[in-house]
């Protein structure tokens, strides 16, 4: 049995599960310390082992540090969100308009996560039935890097209220190549305990056992004992 | 500052790192034992706990046991080979055949983790400009519970040669639920020690130097410390 076939060990495990129930997502904690190199390479290359449909790794990173482009892209946010506040009115437009949203300034790196959906060429192995299938593997090296930074100790915001197009244009992009993630990145003051939506009283977490069919649409987990474990599971 | 915000150890930190460089997508290696339930409600609860647009939370998790079910599905999978083999002559056509997509009947549990694009109401927060980010978010919970996985000893594979309303029908999915990603899921043999498609000449890894742009698509990452330490990160 080769070395990456050993098992993990408690800790190890411990660390990976604490990646995906400490990570949040980032909108007021960004400090302005720089990210080093070499951490920053280690965030790419996690995102880059990323699983993609026949081996396509359809993603780009675009490493945005220049205040003038988070300006612009800031600008393309302000009038998006102010479509987005209009669509709530009273005691939720109120709401609305006071969560934070974004980190584009307070953040010291800005990143884009692209998606080259011609890379590859026109038979990529796997994609023949769902083209959007490019997408879904960019997404999949986009949670990587988050859990990374996690590990890391850095805060990501993912930015999704944005004219594409337009973010488009900014970065330059070829026409074939389409802007999935825009994220902000930086060291935070501190991971909250729980999603900001949460903890503001947006939206509460689903109970998971509720989330669980068995076999079909609907039909109950007939398994008592993940039911029971299911419910064990159940936190913020 | 609280225990969660602690920094990660070096074991832990690299717990992470492993289930990143070590998780594959799995066709042939598995072993038909049974997950226990906890190991599974673990794996569903590391899904669970995904960011989401607006909290939005849009996935559920149908989890296949059924011989009969997943013969169907196999069935679908079959018909879309064939069409998918087609797209590929001579040498490529054989290598193609010769490939080994699925894991179907090979795997004990196989899960289909849906989108429902209605949930939330007609406003989720962040989902005005960009209509997709619930599929995002549901490939975000895919990745969760890959790398939970991976720490657990269990392969994962993902099966996208399938037609999605054949699935959805074979499923009984409402309407508005989209079959995002249906996934073979057992413990293996051994986890390969790089992708498969890689090992069998496929296609090979791109150098993550040449994917790393600053500032706009095709400007030279003008650090040269980010130069040097992303070329130090080059692996399999």
């Amino acid at each position: 049995m080769t070395d990456h076939n050993r098992p993990f060990s408690d800790d190890e495990r411990a660390g990976l599960y604490r990646a995906i129930y400490e990570r949040r997502d980032v909108r007021s904690q960004f400090r302005p310390d720089p990210i080093p190199a070499d951490v920053l390479a280690r965030l790419l290359s996690a995102a880059h082992h990323a699983p993609s449909v026949g081996f396509m790794q359809p993603w780009d990173f675009i490493v945005i540090d220049s205040t003038e482009v988070r300006q612009t892209v800031l600008d393309i946010f302000e009038e998006e969100n102010r479509k987005a506040a209009d669509n709530y009115s009273g005691e939720r437009n109120t709401q609305y308009k006071s969560l934070k949203l974004q980190g584009i300034l307070d953040s010291p790196i800005n990143l884009c996560i692209t998606c080259d959906r011609s890379r590859g060429g026109t038979h990529v192995l796997g994609r023949n039935s769902i083209v959007e299938t490019d997408l879904f593997s960019t997404c999949l090296a986009v949670q990587n890097l988050w859990l990374a930074a996690r590990a890391e100790g850095i805060g990501v915001g993912w930015v999704s209220i944005l004219n594409q197009q337009k973010l488009a244009k900014t970065l330059g992009l070829p026409e074939q190549v389409y802007p999935l993630a825009y994220l902000c990145l930086g060291y935070v003051s501190e991971f909250l305990d729980q999603p900001e939506l949460q903890a503001r009283g947006w939206r509460t977490r689903l109970p998971i056992e509720k989330l669980v069919h068995g076999n079909g649409w609907g039909q109950p987990q007939a398994n008592p004992e993940l039911k029971a474990a299911l419910k064990k599971q159940e936190r913020n």
